[in-house]
């Protein structure tokens, strides 16, 4: 399999997984003696989850194109490494309409929560085990010759952006509003202009 | 990243918020003494708004295929801008099913209208910052060598397609069906034909 | 435009308005004293209209390419009549829900029965002036000379594909079942081996 | 129609049918007295259907590239067959709807699961025909020349993936978790890294 057609599929269910994440916003029915600016007012988790969301799925779009890239050619682990992590995402708008369902919520909050950066963990652990198959077990599938020390350099990175995902989710037990600012602050770090290409930690690796 | 990459995702987003408008047309759940057609007539804020969101989303197609065109590369704050458009796109499912639902009701009819207005309002001001960033800031990134005289000029058009959206989304104070009538009005002028291209004001730029 | 984007799109827009049509295939509730098989059995509306239209879709999107192959560039025209027929397209799995819905009810049947074949007629509409545009006042858009005979035999067969569809939606007023079986014998016709690719009546147009 | 389109489609349908298959998650809505993480357990059929059917998805995709891939162009019966395959996968978010709702329950178990199984079932013989066709009565069609012996090789692996889902349909009829845990071993099957690519029994045919 040529890398375009790994590249077309894995576009594709992050385009629809995003675009489903809408389906998490509802239009409130309002009642007589009721506001609409109110009801949407109480609806503040599902914008804020499906802005982090979508933000988040931008991203590993972006680093997935970075990583995918680098190949010259695609064996069976990598189909399978990459299936497990589009899996991962293509769960988001279900962890997203989670956590918006119960973030204000007395019951639930925490666990939800945990479900939520959780499926970004999991989405990030999927991604460091790709990268890693491609660095380094079957590292002649490059396109380019990388020296160990650049490949462990592009891996660290992957891990490290695993870390944010894992204080988010510890967070859950304390606060599902702290897991939620956790997950958005990574996006919003992601989204800040840059000065090289070369001093981002974890963007294009 | 390749343009090719950048278009490829964009449009899988766009073309799927514009089949995504479909789920806000309801089939009516007509019982005996009921009358099917007039059910559906009275859903005509549902296909009116299906209309011009599917007609917008074409437009703003159009547009971003012109805008990327230009381009050589693309840098992150290219992406990081397009995402936000992305995101301000994938809103219009959840915002044309607002202005379907509250258009023809007493209450919440004006901010169910700027709130539709003002999703469009949003697309045009993330389109419009994203072509400033390409045109100026970045004019290296650009594939063919454009006078700043044209980038001026195609920067203008770009802003200056805010304009009726600006006017619908203050109109919603006064009246949701003018809020409806101005973006429909966009929408049919895009369609009309044109004599030359370099005479559209805000096609193709 | 180049016409790989405009492909590209409408393939989009082809493929989720096909995939979306499963959400109109529900799974039955049943109660204790019910049977699982006696209540899928009941949907058999759904299962016909998906099947249906599932092939109509994909029966246009191999005209669809034909008709774009032949051209060598795109004009603002084009993209617009496109528009057109992709909003028709995208409004199936309302119309195919609709006649799925009121099939079997005695009220608002023959009304459903006329907005599904009428969609497709809609459809089948917006393509031949799509196609029209491309041969006759645009004909210098066209990758190779076509003599005026061979593209008014083209146009002759796209326009002929309508005929079904104007029955189909003709009969409704007498039955509901007589019109999805013409859209039915439809999708068969097309689907039945051919023996040479030129006497076909309107496939690749 | 160039091999391209068919796979742009194809692709499309099966990234947009596997990222569907999220719909049928829902977030459970706990009332004061239950606890959010026992009804999402409860839900388990859910999201051991969920994984199952993507991962099966994304095995026919990774066998559709190897087959499509083989063709030089493709012809009307080609396209006819690979639609009803699409149809086939398609339905996938409805079936894994209809599992994931029965499996736990006293009545339509032992049918959901023969329609889940079924589904696969379907898939596959759609795929085994279209493949059939390519290999045999138009050998021509392919692009590189393969032996009648190769051929031979090859579509018995595609009629081999056949034999598990009929065994997983049969065994509906005794118990609906033998079918889940069936489809299920295919699926972890065709994950399991392999020695090399030839051995593979159906993989990449």
């Amino acid at each position: 399999m040529t890398t375009n057609r790994l590249e077309a599929f894995s576009d594709g269910v992050l385009a629809i997984a995003a675009t489903l994440l809408v389906l998490d916003l509802h239009v409130p029915n309002v009642h007589p003696g009721m506001s609409l600016a109110h009801e949407l007012g109480r609806e503040w988790p599902n914008f804020a989850a499906y802005a982090i969301s979508f933000a988040t799925i931008g991203i590993i779009w972006i680093n997935h194109h970075a990583m995918i890239r680098r190949l010259r050619e695609v064996d069976h682990t990598i189909l399978t490494l990459n299936l497990g992590l589009l899996l991962s995402i293509g769960l988001l708008p279900f962890t997203t309409a989670a956590m918006a369902a119960y973030l204000n919520r007395t019951q639930g909050q925490h666990l939800a929560a945990a479900i939520y950066s959780g499926s970004f963990l999991l989405m990030s652990i999927m991604f460091a085990a790709t990268q890693r198959h491609i660095l380094f077990p079957k590292a002649h599938l490059l396109a380019a010759s990388l020296t160990e020390q650049d490949r462990r350099a592009i891996l660290r990175r992957g891990v490290t952006g695993l870390v944010p995902y894992l204080v988010a989710t510890a967070l859950a037990i304390v606060s599902a509003y702290a897991t939620l600012a956790v997950c958005g602050a990574v996006a919003v770090f992601y989204a800040l202009p840059r000065t090289t290409a070369d001093t981002a930690p974890t963007r294009h690796e």
